[in-house]
């Protein structure tokens, strides 16, 4: 086929698009209500870092004298940005869909809009004292950082429990989807996955954190520090929605420490304050305060790859 | 030294590189034919999510009525776009390389091109079917999820699916390096890999994913559930291109579910339909239909952690 | 609230947010002298990377002709991106913060980083040998990679580990800061967390990738091969700051293969060369060399999910 072969075939390939569209509604948006939008959402995140971490991100050279112009620009901007987003969200829960009536208009949103931006804002001084002890937290638990300012530029942990941090108080004041587009965003540059609904304690740290799931219903204690691959999920998720308003992920009480790879199920489930959960540890049940459970040591099968007559200089090995 | 010293030895630094690079053609591609590019290939996928999930991403407000536009113009787009980086890649897969030879022209290539452009196009309403039942499986999957729009704007194992399911297509006429640069993509922002090859039943759903690993010869039945970390993975795969071609990576029959952390290797494994495989499970053999697959409970070392004279009060902790 | 009333009350908003940053210096950094930036550290890593494999990425059509002014041009970015991001992470280890000091200046910095670039670029030829042999390391050791070209354009694995070399030459020529930020951009894009303290023998291949952690102190020796999910870890790293400068992680001899999700922890741990570690294996004593180790198969256990009368016809089946 020559190139203009194929764009005289165009006419019939959006023909045959748009038949499919409008015979699939499940999967199309259409009309004029403005949905939200994972660019602005991560916008609004880019902003909050700025307010919550002043100095290390976007505009440097800021001053004590300067700060008030700087917080105060950020402010307006963001003040913008979330008012729009929020709104969307509000009318999308209210389906308010052009599909279904000519006129989207939601008054009722968009004062409800400014009510939660307006709270919202009322909460970071708070969200900002809280983060200082997470920031903490990944220093004092990593032999590997060489000061807290190097936790704040580039630890994903860090990153992922601001986020969610941030999240968890706009599902608080109710804000449909956009909580979890935020978390997800997060998820996509860290690979650590914290639901906006789970309530974490003050510092909090995850360290490498790749693979961490952390589910809705999860309630965590303060000091608690959790490693790469740390699953806190639910018992037989595959259910879905038959499971949907039920507590299914566990609590875990403070100073408690979740070693790389382990997996801890059920709604029920109770990690006692104190304990450690060592590495690849699979438990559906609870653990009281103050113990360390550890896996039996696996056996192991150790086989010498070394043609037979090379092998007597290893009869002392021993594991 | 000084920064204008710096300066002043930069010609001999670029010497020396130059040299290096002239020695070492194997990791240099020099000249005239213009090779695939990743950036393009992601403005591909951004374009096609837009076709596929209209309303969802991109310009918003489309209706009913004006959808034909909307579509047409992505169309356009989208075929300059295919039709420029499928030839990218037919000459390069020729070795129209300009360092073998003054005139890369490859008019096969082009005709070929504009091909398989249009035979894509004519198979993306299938594509859009099939996805519908995969966001109507992530929302009936998952508990957490509120609406089906929400797996739609922020779930990675949807994405991850979406993208695959195109370069699926492009993979079977015969694109190279293209569909591997996108699903390559898609795993960068989610941690989920699944390599164009595979081929994936309907009503797939993946949850959390990070982790996950679906390999060049799987084949998966409908309604099949994976969580996060779960290998479908070839045995022994340290022997790299000694086994290339060869059906490496299991099959999975319809209506299993894989719980997280599970592994499951070999091209002869065979997991029946409506069998469910448990959490960290690593299996290498086959399972017949309908049976659940557990690890037993592995042994674990309780250790209580507090002063002898504080621990009476646990003399009724079981587990 | 209407939205104009949401705008009267920012300036309070402001107000709250500066007294919190004022009252909280641990998490601000104030003052007139830069700190490094990720967007820069980012677009220092794309010019390296244009460099170690030119024509694949950036300005394609270059010729062994103008392939020096293509260099040349690279490099003299390269020289103001790289000597700007030195210095302020030179002056940020002196202290020179400008909440301490009026004049932030420092002569010894700038001279040392002009230093430290004219090193670093010395040492690329050599990056670009040792980066040659993890390309073909990466295609010979694939089943699913065509070309070796495949894996420079879209291989996670090899990405991760160019950066981690690039990085771990500036870590030696003593920069704080900017490897850490590097290798973290490479974490965020891969899944693959590998700390510029690690240092790697040639050939060096990771597959998949996703979940990977080799921790500062690794020694990993030639034509090693490492698998998704795999930790080179340390013992009991949530005592944190009190085991810094320890060597922590274990050393693996050349030759060796570590299959998906292993985990190998503790600074005495030496794995010997040739030897080949299991998938799931979790180790903290040493191997000698040419062993294999594998998990004993795990106990599984099977329950037929069907109905007693439809149970008959699998009586053959055994695992």
């Amino acid at each position: 086929m020559q190139r203009h072969q194929l764009t005289e075939r165009l006419p019939a390939v959006v023909e045959s698009l748009v038949a499919d569209i409008k015979a699939l509604p499940a999967t199309r948006r259409l009309g004029n209500v403005l949905l939200p939008s994972r660019t602005k959402a991560v916008a609004i995140l880019n902003g909050l870092q700025q307010l919550v971490f002043p100095g290390y991100f976007g505009l440097q050279g800021v001053t004590i004298e300067t700060l008030p112009f700087r917080i105060g620009e950020l402010v307006l901007e963001l003040t913008d940005l979330l008012y729009d987003q929020v709104r969307c969200c509000l009318r999308y829960r209210e389906g308010k869909s052009p599909e279904e009536e000519a006129d989207p208009t939601c008054v009722w949103c968009d004062h409800e809009a400014a009510d939660i931006v307006a709270k919202f804002f009322d909460l970071l001084p708070a969200v900002r004292q809280i983060l200082a002890t997470d920031v903490q937290a990944a220093f004092d638990g990593d032999p590997a950082a060489t000061t807290p300012d190097e936790t704040i530029f580039c630890y994903p942990g860090l990153y992922t429990i601001m986020v969610q941090r941030l999240a968890h108080e706009l599902l608080k004041l109710q804000v449909p989807l956009l909580p979890r587009i935020m978390t997800e965003h997060a998820h996509s540059l860290t690979g650590i996955e914290i639901h906006p609904g789970a309530v974490l304690g003050k510092s909090f740290m995850i360290d490498h954190g790749t693979g961490v799931v952390i589910g809705e219903t999860v309630v965590i204690g303060d000091n608690v520090k959790v490693y790469q691959g740390v699953t806190l999920g639910a018992l037989a998720p595959a259910y879905g929605q038959a499971l949907r308003g039920q507590k299914r992920h566990p609590t875990i009480e403070d100073d408690v420490v979740i070693y790389a790879g382990a997996t801890i199920l059920g709604g029920d489930t109770v990690i006692g304050a104190g304990s450690v959960i060592g590495g690849n540890v699979f438990i559906t049940n609870s653990v009281p305060p103050k113990n360390q459970v550890l896996l039996e040591p696996p056996k192991l099968k150790y086989r010498d790859r070394r043609p037979k007559n090379e092998r007597a200089e290893v009869v002392d090995f021993q594991i």
